[in-house]
């Protein structure tokens, strides 16, 4: 058996698997990442034991856990380097669990994880070069190169939320102008979608969405969608577009067999955003490698990050 | 010993090698491409044997070949998939020479070659994780991730210079919009110049250099830089502060050790060129993997490409 973390600054999930990745149980935990990164760790072991109780399992019949991470990870040494939503710094996290857990510890990052989880169980099968993208608050991004997870000289790599692909454009989070994850992001559609309903221009029933930008989730542009409304129909094309654009910069680069997409997004607005993003990726790329590249929905939902996670675990034990 | 082809549009090099991959010779040939793809191989075989004889070196004593091929290689299977400055499509090179030359031949594409010489024999010793970038007539790119050449699905990885960077910007030669290439190439550069003279503005010894896009080389750049001509200067760095942005979002993406830039244009330019393009990646990567990476020039100029052909077939066999 194995067991996948989903380690989140709000909250922890812990899943038990059997050995062919079935799921048996799950459980979750507030993560208490305010009170700094020892007692994560005795959280992290906490839920473990518990989850192998209550489910009447012996520590010795797990053969390895997977732990996913928000953050840059160094995966060789187990250290989460910088996690900023977990107060860690170079945080030795995979020695401390291995003093209290008796089977093997592997840390990677999340994008990585769930990358991974499609690559071996979901919408990557069968594929050997693979690309992650996943829009949410950021652009998540994973590599699959050559049938490894590609992780960079430091653990970084992976890292398309901050592509420039718009010189002078939209101001980012992170300070630069016209980054990917500025113009494409959902979170960059929730802030032009609050723009639009503060300006008047909607009809009734999306004009009094307010001015609270957490309430522009992905069911808000799903709505949207299925009314028909062409001012939020156009953010959603136009950060489509700018996403295909982006993952035509990638499959330039890589030359990847498969991109898949994923995220609440995604999985929200279903067939015709996926369609918008290839028929932009496709518009965007050289004519090959862009007609060898497919561009598929992931199709594992949440459980990309911690079957992906046990899986690392698995194919690295 | 090796030899290492640099198999261009108009003329192709051979270079004999020992086995410390010091040069012994070379000779050069027209390539005859308006002549068929089969003339070209006999071409290849003929400067083959022509090299050997006159350095009167048996053809039992060479333990590879490695031919760097302008277009997109099928490493593995030794075909040209596309090299339109050759005029072969799916062309079995290395089949073709097989039945007349008996040791093992190697194919790759020639900045994958370059960029392979680089990190063997140059400026990437040392580091694991390189990418190669020339700007010149496109900008070519080269991927080597975690100590081996990167080339994707299909053999066309490290496609950078149509990375799309400017969305509605200068037009290129593959009609889309705001690549790299269109932006921060030296052929780019040279428009601007050629702009720029046609305008009148410059002083004497610029002022009538003439219509032709062919004068404005790298060597104009640096007289212009030498004489500090500030309308010249100003295309210059302007060129490098995309490069250096599109190099941004290649090492945000892979977080390498070491991006070495070469060509032309950085040889002429030298230091000033490499400090603005360095200077302008640090301003647009993330903090890490942004101080990560080091910008170096190349170091083996034109013998990058043959020692990296050469080296191909030494480490393949």
């Amino acid at each position: 058996m194995y067991i996948g973390f989903d380690l989140g600054g709000t909250k922890m999930l812990a899943y038990l698997f059997d050995q062919d990745m079935n799921v048996i149980a799950s459980q979750k935990l507030k993560t208490g990442s305010d009170r700094g990164p020892g007692l994560v760790a005795e959280r992290i072991i906490d839920l473990t034991r518990t989850i192998l109780a209550d489910t009447n399992v012996n520590e010795r019949s797990i053969l390895g856990m997977g732990i996913a991470v928000p953050g840059v990870i160094d995966f060789d040494e187990g250290v989460v380097k910088q996690a900023p939503n977990l107060g860690m710094v170079e945080f030795p996290l995979a020695r401390i669990l291995r003093q209290e857990l008796p089977f093997p510890i592997y840390l990677d990052n999340d994008v990585n994880a769930g990358t991974w989880g499609e690559y071996r169980r979901g919408a990557g099968r069968g594929y050997r070069h693979v690309l992650g993208v996943f829009p949410g608050t950021g652009i998540g991004g994973g590599l699959i190169l050559d049938g490894k997870l590609y992780r960079g000289a430091g653990g970084a790599a992976g890292e398309i939320g901050h592509m420039i692909i718009q010189p002078g454009g939209t101001i980012c989070g992170c300070g630069q102008e016209g980054c990917l994850e500025a113009l494409a992001s959902r979170k960059a559609m929730s802030k032009d979608a609050l723009g639009m309903v503060a300006a008047g221009v909607l009809p009734a029933g999306f004009e009094d969405y307010g001015t609270d930008l957490a309430a522009y989730t992905s069911s808000f542009f799903l709505k949207a969608e299925t009314a028909g409304i062409p001012e939020i129909q156009a953010i959603t094309e136009r950060a489509a577009r700018y996403l295909g654009m982006g993952i035509a910069n990638l499959v330039n680069l890589l030359n990847p067999e498969c991109v898949i997409i994923g995220g609440g997004l995604v999985e929200k607005l279903g067939e015709s955003y996926r369609s918008a993003v290839e028929r932009s990726m496709r518009a965007h790329a050289m004519a090959y490698p862009g007609n060898a590249a497919a561009v598929v929905a992931a199709s594992l939902g949440d459980d990309a990050v911690p079957v992906g996670a046990a899986m690392l675990a698995s194919d690295s034990g």
